[in-house]
């Protein structure tokens, strides 16, 4: 079962692998499930954004979506995740994107399921479709990743993608910088050093900007929006440090003025859009991987026979 | 017009031809409306499963789906259902299916509005394509209706289900028997005999389990859940009384070790997820029987010559 | 950018080409996009109704739509507009339905975003497809705009479509009537005269009702809804004034007995189911203009050029 998980759990060669296939769809290449295909997108946290994204993707791929609303779910009647996708997979939905509050809630599902899952953020752990786009942004530019400095800024101890972007760059030979304020430092997260905003800046090859979570984060720390931008975010004055073929990620909604000028967020050093296309290509990729895996439809003898008492 | 409203006022004919299409689906028989076709699901009460399973069934047989929010139609403005049907033929739609918490809700509209209704459940009335799945999950494992015991075990009084599946049953020729607590027998339901549930389990070919509607009808009762389990719900215990190829029906959600042992979702009598995967089936044969009696599309001319004062 | 953002900005040449069009639909002519095609509706306001209709054009020309969800998306946590609109381009998005309670909200876009806009209405002011669909209505009856009077009746001051259509419709040559309570006057529109309400309808070729923008809009003025209609709404005697051709548009959703006799609904003059019928062509029409100007799909390069501080 090609479940995407966390990226943690895949190969090196699995991730470049999927750039791969995520590059060939940049480039216009196509592929096509036999019609009809279905797929649900089971959001328990709201995200636009990323639902958009995967929603074109699965368009793309010649997938039905079928709505679920998970206001209406039998989930908020108690039923349990399991019984959720044990019914999609019934009535023919051949893979879930699920996102969802609590930290690897596909632990008890990823033996037990039939339709592959696909993970768009569990709780504060992994969102491994936000991480492939970051690198596939990255490989783009650098053609590799062996050697780049990466600088990921901002609020490193509750955002998803410090972790796991962390730790894929660091196996793929990258090196990373930490810079946040002191209060949003990860001890628990080995794969980076700390150093100050504005060697961060200086050194990087791709300065990583993460979104501040909650908007009031900043208000906590007693600063006003300026004050904040002026301390750690990539002023324009910052970003005339940065090296001459450096790039800026942001993983969007951006709060412009706060954790980036305004000014910069469509400058030229600046992918965060393009980011967004990229993150189009990877979830086609990750959705042929795990349709690909799946054999043959629905196999009306087989959900009978898993257990029985006689 | 082929509404489908109520299985009781279908003959056993047209209940058989349903049936029979059905099973043509189940076995891989295709059929698609002209393009482009169109159907809105108005759901006034919120189903996630019975509306994603019209949802896969509507797409299997190439329709578009028009997404309707009830939340913020102008029927929350005090517009009529007959205004919001005639509103969605006006732009195209071909056919309807509404859930309505109102009991019988489609008899105003049964020979007002211009294009099919398909009524996947009114107030404590009717669900009649959930009764269809039943009969095909039936039919399936017996061939027959003739002869066959089936007992309705649980919530007869608030269930949809179990009127006009004992009506249409006993119709086919097959025992009924109701097995309840006191407080939930139905007095004017005439389709079936009373027994307790040990009786139940012993004589049935199929037992049909009702969900608990209201998820604190058990401790209205005063009872704990694993209390309600033990006295009227289907045990471990019990279901080893039931007859060798007897089989187990749930409509789902169910809540696991309350009307059912958690164990026996999935053994081998189930038939749960069967039912799921049966009701695109039914589903398509009845979206395809009322759109093949709907003659033409849209004729320009026609509404403004339905009444006149001149 | 072929926007469509308000009739007021567009030549008569250009209406009555975006009218040829939407006949040319209404007549049975295909218009389809490359495959793959997405647009977005993006209803800040609710509307069901404006909503359902385009979504019936958008799939009629082959496009796919993306849900997107006004309530959990970004715009909520502060996002501006053209962010939003900049993300949905960069995922592949091609043109963009908006519904804003602001007026204009379209100003700081117009020029800045890279895909079309079509205005589903801003605030209380215009609603271009609306108007683009009563002159169809009213040309599909009459063949010209010259010479024809068409009373506008009802809450004038709050209608988005009271400014929009009377200004139009004097521009395309014909005498605009207004007929309203003292309190709903709008002495800021200078594109018609106020006249009775029974002078209206005896002189009026077309009789266009407006809604009653809020529910208890005619309680606050102190009137029973039977003592509104009376006074101000189309009663079946005031009907039976009419000219023996003249017609009966109304935005809907209809208020029976209200605005107008719940039995003059579909009498033989009403062209409102008519109106909505249209309204599926005219957005056809809309939206053929606006994908059929932008050029090519997405530009990779395109987006990290716009600004530069180097």
């Amino acid at each position: 079962m090609n479940h995407l998980l966390t990226l943690t759990e895949l190969s090196i060669e699995e991730i470049l692998a999927l750039l791969d296939e995520a590059e060939q769809f940049a480039r216009g290449s196509h592929w096509h499930i036999q019609t009809p295909g279905f797929v649900a997108n089971l959001f328990f946290e709201p995200s636009t954004r990323t639902k958009c994204s995967f929603e074109v993707a699965e368009r793309k791929l010649g997938l039905h979506v079928i709505p679920f609303d998970v206001e209406t779910s039998s989930v908020q009647k108690g039923e349990t995740l399991y019984d959720t996708i044990r019914t999609l997979e019934s009535i023919g939905v051949q893979a879930v994107v699920i996102r969802h509050p609590e930290d690897r809630y596909f632990e008890p599902l990823r033996h037990s399921v039939g339709i592959p899952i696909i993970n768009a953020g569990d709780g504060c752990g992994h969102h491994p479709t936000q991480s492939l786009l970051d690198l596939l942004t990255i490989r783009q530019e650098f053609d590799t990743f062996r050697g780049l400095t990466i600088a990921i800024v901002g609020d490193i101890r509750h955002s998803r993608v410090a972790r796991s972007n962390a730790e894929v760059l660091t196996r793929l030979g990258a090196t990373v910088l930490f810079s946040s304020p002191e209060q949003w430092k990860d001890d628990t997260n080995p794969y980076g050093t700390y150093v100050d905003l504005d060697t961060a800046v200086r050194e990087a090859d791709v300065v990583m900007l993460l979104r501040i979570q909650h908007e009031r984060h900043g208000e906590k720390m007693g600063l006003t929006k300026a004050q904040y931008h002026e301390q750690y975010g990539l002023t324009i004055a910052r970003e005339q440090m940065m090296k001459p073929k450096s790039i800026i990620l942001h993983p969007a909604p951006v709060n412009r003025d706060v954790e980036i000028a305004s000014n910069l967020v469509e400058c030229e050093r600046s992918r965060i859009f393009k980011q967004m296309e990229n993150g189009v290509y990877v979830r086609m990729a990750v959705l042929k991987r795990a349709l690909q895996a799946k054999e043959g439809g629905i196999n009306n003898g087989y959900y009978f026979k898993k257990w029985s008492f006689a």
